[in-house]
């Protein structure tokens, strides 16, 4: 699926971390974003599962980043059932140093309604 | 799915890549373990699409490193169709320089009979 046929279920919960939890610094709205078992695998650090430890991952990284505002770019998207996986990009703008562009690979899984990320993974463009 | 019941099919896959492309250097066995038009997205680089040009990227990366030997290890795998997704753990050790570890997800496709690597991400620990 290319970007252009994204479904709207995975438009909204990567708004809702662009501009709620990004923008607002809103941490507590992750829990429409990740599922409640989600494992997040961040660049230099041990892979962290668990919403509660991915919220405080988030809100460590947030200011130790400096991160001012945060763009998701989905590539591609393959729905597998109520499973799914992106490719996608960001381009992250941070306080006093330059943006970070980052690359991810995202397994969605469907919980409660709503497509959420289940593992997320990235890394620096360069 | 827990390491001990991760499936022949995908172990056979893994063996390859430490056996005969890292432990053996033989590049072209990249064709068993990568789809035609895999995609790669490695630290510090653009990602990589199709198996020529993840051909290129590998010999280069083993060289630049210094890559002596290397351990996958699947910690979870799930199976959806024709498609999977894992995560897991690399060690990496290299000539005069310490040991690196990594953590990835891999997506799965099979092609051929053989399940493949089809879109490949990684980090380090530290």
């Amino acid at each position: 699926m290319t970007p252009a046929t994204i479904p709207q279920g995975f438009r909204d919960t990567n708004r809702i971390f662009e501009e709620e939890v990004v923008g607002k610094g809103d941490f507590g709205a992750l829990a429409q974003v990740y599922t409640a078992n989600a494992t997040i695998l961040p660049p230099g650090a041990e892979m962290i599962t668990g919403i509660d430890s991915i919220e405080k991952f988030w809100m460590q990284a947030a200011v130790a980043l400096g991160v001012t505002s945060l763009r998701l770019h989905s590539l591609s998207i393959e729905v597998l059932g109520d499973t799914a996986y992106e490719i996608g990009r960001a381009d992250i703008n941070r306080a006093q140093a330059d943006p970070l562009i980052v690359k991810y690979v995202v397994i969605w899984k469907q919980e409660g309604g709503s497509w959420k990320w289940h593992v997320d993974i990235w890394n620096p463009v360069s």
